[in-house]
């Protein structure tokens, strides 16, 4: 049946206890996104006002305006300044399930959402060359399975480079490569529950991803909170039972915190403490700007830290090529539990194992941090001069940096009015599990914007911010 | 030996030189965390002042500075203002956990198990020609996090492919790339479970590691007799309740079975008749030998099949490229369900694409064909001459058939005895669930054999034969 605009209300209200738990404004969004997708409100709709739609549903209008704010930014809906919000799009996939770099929405001009380095910067004639010097030489039998936690070579070339890198501390036999970070800490996740654990501490704002992946393991993710100093480790100490925890050190999605130094010792004292693990997300850790980057704690307890990476964010997240380093004990069912689903194609692991060797790699890494530091600095400056006193946190490192917006500001508003203008930003309380209304910012993404559409990027984000006040 | 602070920079020299290349600041920082990892300086030790330590080391006091200071960021060192450096941290690493063995079984000089196509043919020059084509005209979008269910150009092309060759009825929006067959039914399994079915007819004797899959994904397998016809419906008829089946029609692993006309139509009535589903693995359905490959079941009632299809068994399973062809109603879920773990690279897809498009995937698969058919000649033959009368079943299709032993003759004893000889052969029983007494013989798979090897692996064949009788 199709809803009109004043059945939707009835529609929703139907839907809504389908979608499980969460916070309201998820949940609105779910039952009014399954029913775009699945043809009962059309494109091209013009859907209620929200305080209309908030008083059918009784809940309040923010819960509203949120769910119409993300649907706009994951391309269902389009709000154009000074007239209603309408349906655009029917079939755009869940961007639940990913990081907001993974929507399929159509492309806006300006990307400013997190979670992409540079795709301009791939470096397209490097890696064809590599291919084929590797499936040329390779050995046929290489052709076969790939070898369980994946090739050797690439597994020593890691454990090199981490250590040289990172100050990682382990041996090829302990590195395991996998798809993503995602597979990774899916993969743990599933040793951990056979072990006992039921839990797992997670940062909260944190990236919504893995929260998914642990609770998809069976795992309950307990937010623990941030300050400035990084992850509270008083907070996830006051957990009783908790043995377990998921935290990103060098640089925090989406605050951009670094862990105080104090901290890495009293994280892993707590890990000593309650016999347990910390898992340590180090997405992101090679683009530090101001001195050189933070080596991964892993290296100061190797036995009670588990480190995952991928290439996403240094690469390409086309590419698919992660890795996992544990302790020893746990190397065999990394490798081996049921939950190994797929591991990156031999030929494309050979071919980044040259490029860690010929030193490639690095080089990649030293000009991609020079240009992502020049794009920050001008990032900020825009920002400076366009919305002069607004808070700017989390430029230390990596490819976000979070901009503060006064509570006068309607947030979501603001991400609906920038997509609007084809600009792309992400809304701060999308990563928070518990109550987001704490949260009042936007995180904005600078590693796939083009240099050139920045300044432009910017005035476009003062309009939709001041459109939105 | 422990390092005190007056022997310290001794030991610092000792170690710059094995830190590698880099500036020397990095050097001394990492061979201090290194001295202090290792239990060389203790905890609490304080450091010399940076000028003495500089002079000590014959470099810069800066170097010195910097190195402190970012081991003080990393946690080893701390710095109270107004008092010297210290060591902080130290780390006991584990000694006692057992180390998994990293070593894989020594590759067999002939290699007669089931399982793998001729890697000798994997078309390198192609793939790498693809690879570089489709990488350098990629737009720098696709780039990113791949699209849900895998890059549309691939779809489509897989979609009249499989229209073409295998008569398979679908649209490009309802193939879903995948890993591999194992990770198809893996994503189809927790489908089902959601929707409350709560088992999978699983062909008895059958490919052990789809069992395994299905009972990972909280699903109870239920063996289905097989006979000469391939699945027996009756049998699957008479299991009440039962609502799904995963069956290999084309070419049954590993009894080699063809399913007979009137049972591909007795499986769908069944299907229809018990509001179920058939999960049709087609894993070497292109290599049939006497006529035209058998189309696919799924294309009789593509609203009951699910197909799944990888390119293991036809280009290299090194590759990780699958498919999955399903109902619309499952499409989103196979796209978007907690399950997804990874999916080939973009590139690869890209590169696969071009392949399919080109016609060059066709003219491998034609060219496999009639090596096979060959060696399947040969191999027959081999076994004929070397021990007569012996019965082989399963040879009009595929990579591998049935050799059937006498009961007298102790099969895993012959596999054992064929090690020994570095001829690899597998036991039929090793494909059983339930009880594989019934089982004498064994599967030989020519798929990845040496044609010039073939005569002599037959005589080494019957040598294990002969010594086990």
């Amino acid at each position: 049946m199709r809803v009109s605009q004043t059945n939707l209300a009835g529609d929703l209200l139907l839907n809504l206890e389908k979608q499980g738990a969460g916070p309201l404004h998820e949940r609105v969004k779910r039952a009014l996104r399954l029913a775009i997708r699945e043809g009962r409100v059309e494109v091209g709709t013009v859907l209620p006002p929200s305080r209309q739609l908030a008083a059918d549903l009784g809940c309040s209008r923010w819960a509203v305006t949120e769910a119409y704010g993300q649907l706009v930014a994951e391309g269902y809906l389009e709000a154009r300044s000074g007239s209603a919000t309408r349906v655009r799009w029917s079939n755009a996939p869940d961007t639940d399930v990913a990081r907001p770099s993974a929507r399929q929405a159509p492309a806006a001009r300006f990307d400013l959402a997190p979670g992409l380095p540079d795709l301009r910067a791939f470096p397209r004639r490097r890696w064809a060359d590599a291919v084929r010097a590797q499936v040329t030489q390779a050995e046929f039998t290489e052709l076969g399975y790939p070898p369980a936690g994946g090739h050797l070579r690439l597994r020593r070339l890691l454990a090199e480079y981490l250590g040289r890198s990172r100050g990682v501390s382990t041996t090829a036999q302990d590195v395991t490569v996998c798809t993503s970070v995602t597979d990774g800490v899916r993969r743990m996740c599933h040793i951990l529950r056979a072990q006992g654990i039921t839990a797992v501490g997670c940062e909260e704002p944190g990236w919504t991803r893995l929260r998914q992946v642990i609770h998809a393991a069976g795992l309950e993710p307990v937010p623990i909170r941030m300050d400035h100093g990084g992850l509270r480790i008083d907070d996830l100490a006051g957990r009783p039972g908790l043995r377990a925890v998921l935290t990103a050190p060098a640089h925090q999605f989406p605050l951009g915190t670094v862990l105080v130094p104090e901290r890495r010792a009293a994280l892993l004292d707590w890990a000593r403490g309650v016999d347990g693990v910390v898992l340590e997300d180090d997405y992101d850790a090679e683009f530090r700007y101001d001195r050189r980057p933070v080596a991964a704690v892993q290296g100061m307890d190797p036995s009670r830290v588990v480190l995952f990476k991928s290439l996403s964010k240094t690469l390409s997240p086309a590419l698919g090529i992660g890795w996992v380093v544990a302790p020893p004990r746990w190397t065999r069912q990394l490798h081996q539990t049921d939950q190994v689903v797929a591991q990156p194609s031999t030929v494309d692991q050979l071919a980044f194992a040259a490029l860690l060797e010929s030193g490639t790699y690095d080089r990649h890494l030293r000009a991609c941090r020079q240009r992502y530091r020049q794009r920050r600095d001008t990032l900020v400056q825009a920002l400076a001069d366009q919305l002069p006193g607004a808070p700017i946190s989390g430029i230390a490192a990596g490819l976000h940096l979070i901009l503060e917006l006064p509570a006068t500001v309607d947030t979501a508003a603001v991400v609906a009015a920038a997509a609007a203008r084809s600009l792309r930003v992400a809304d701060l309380a999308a990563y928070h599990a518990t109550d987001a209304r704490a949260a009042h910012g936007l995180v904005l993404g600078y590693g796939n914007l083009a240099d050139s559409g920045l300044q432009e990027a910017v005035r476009h984000l003062r309009g939709a911010i001041e459109g939105s006040s």
